[in-house]
């Protein structure tokens, strides 16, 4: 079969299409015929060698396609469209998924659009349900909210919690995305300062939660945004990890929670819990169009290049997708 | 009657033994003869100025005595022998505290003894128990174990949760003490790495929970100390509040949840929870003897400034406590 591997660490010309057998699938896996794969920022830092916790030679951590083996599951049966989160894999023919947690694709639903969902969403769940608890009518803000996992965070703080969604992004284009997908106040973070606008749109008490991609250029504003009690999840570093200083005393008088969390290297038992809880609660919102993956654009795994490039240019709107089925034309 | 102000926000010699009148206390208040008043960290930033949340001109936020008037309150009378938190005005022949937020105290203990527990107490028990979520044998990072609230914390998790107890403090004396009240592994931090020690008492795992009275001098082997998804509780900075470099990646790689606290600055519903939960569930060991205030000394009111003085030295193990009654001698 061909998958995409990576010669030597570095940029996006050291991936290549090469030729590799199909994966083993154990007792409690399913072995997938992927149709698309989706492209995220962990496969980019695997590539350069950064991630620091990929085992698999093949790039790619989601997938949707088809059910070809299902051994002992008895959940599923060859032939069943399943989408979730595998353990490296993903760019290529064939994947091999643990079986408790794949997740069924409504009919309604396409492949590609499918394989834009397990990353973004399951993030968005664990951070804004299981570590931010997101509660009824609060105040989130989610910062790059046209991102993958923001356009997802946004949909599901709105259908789930009917919160007050407040997004930052950086051009009116993402900002309108974001607005058609429920977000309630819009933030510029080139031409407004986000905290005052919090303030402004919270009534001067902050907000409840914080989702947190951005990490150090946003340390300070985030404090100021951040109501009593508030909790802050971080969970990217897109505006760096190093703080050249840093006063603890406002997370102690403002009695702040802040949660680190990542969901790639987190174990296969949790990826299954949350995957479970995550279908179990949202299909039918999915099944109902409520809630909708967001797909920026779709490259032919040949070009898997191009498509790295396009998410290190940061020009996308939701997720970038790899049609893994033309490899076999 | 006589009750201690501050002339102008300044050193000890600032403080004054004034005549003042009996304050008033409103419906839901309980007006106390009080016999004993604790010293707190708390009580030194307001005689200097530092605490920004003092509104009583009398010091002291927690005390010991006997009922005068109960108003409206169905649950004491007057007689009755009560400790618990008040606003400001503790270091005073009479004070006033909300009714809702006193404790009786049991036969078996002296005022000087219950003066010693309400802050202390109480700020440990929210930071193991409501903030921590410390589960039964977990282990348990205590830092500065022989302070007030060090060692309340030593023997709550220990009688309550059966913890494994460790602690830091900077002689042996303080570290002998500790292990009388339970510790289980103590720390020199003036001879050893703290942070090799908990990994070798932890089997490499790493502690479960830090209490942190330190802050910034400690962040660094805090982070190294604790286990992934481990929690991490900021209750003061007796080490510094400013960090002049700080990774993110570590909070995000290990999954840590830091919240940082205080007990002081708290609402009056939020006080009057905490002690009404504390005392349902600790008044039984504290009557069994198994859980026991620690009293350092004792000092005449007229001697408030030694009383300051011995704390601003660090030399204590655990609470300094001002006998107010002999006011009136």
């Amino acid at each position: 079969m061909k998958g995409v591997t990576v010669l030597q660490s570095g940029g996006s010309n050291q991936m290549e299409l090469a030729d590799l057998s199909v994966p083993e699938s154990g007792q409690d896996d399913l072995l997938i015929k992927v149709h698309s794969a989706a492209v995220n920022r962990t496969d980019i830092m695997t590539r350069e060698g950064k991630a620091g916790y990929a085992v698999n030679p093949i790039l790619g951590v989601e997938v949707a396609g088809t059910v070809v083996e299902a051994a002992g599951s008895g959940s599923f049966s060859a032939g069943d469209r399943v989408m979730g989160l595998v353990n490296g894999g993903g760019y290529a023919e064939y994947a091999v998924m643990p079986a408790n947690r794949a997740m069924k694709i409504p009919d309604s639903i396409s492949s590609a659009e499918a394989a834009a969902i397990p990353e973004v969403f399951l993030t968005a769940y664990q951070t804004l349900f299981w570590i931010g608890k997101l509660q009824k009518q609060e105040a989130v803000l989610i910062h790059a909210g046209a991102s993958g996992v923001g356009t997802a965070a946004i949909q599901l703080a709105k259908q789930l919690s009917d919160a007050k969604v407040i997004v930052t992004a950086g051009s009116r284009r993402k900002l309108d995305f974001c607005r058609e997908l429920g977000a309630d106040i819009l933030i510029n973070y080139k031409e407004q300062s986000f905290d005052e606008e919090v303030l402004k749109a919270t009534d001067g008490r902050g907000t409840d939660l914080i989702l947190d991609f951005i990490g150090a250029d946003y340390w300070d504003k985030n404090l100021a945004s951040i109501k009593h009690e508030g909790r802050w999840v971080l969970i990217g570093v897109l505006g760096g990890s190093e703080l050249s200083k840093v006063n603890l005393m406002p997370i102690m008088s403002k009695y702040i929670q802040l949660t680190g969390t990542l969901l790639t290297p987190r174990s296969d038992s949790y990826k299954a819990e949350l995957s479970k809880d995550f279908a179990e609660v949202v299909t039918p919102y999915l099944e109902q169009g409520k809630i909708r993956p967001v797909v920026d654009s779709t490259f032919p795994v040949e070009k898997v290049h191009e498509a790295h490039q396009h998410m290190e240019d940061n020009q996308n709107i939701g997720k970038i997708i790899l049609n893994i089925a033309s490899a076999e034309a």
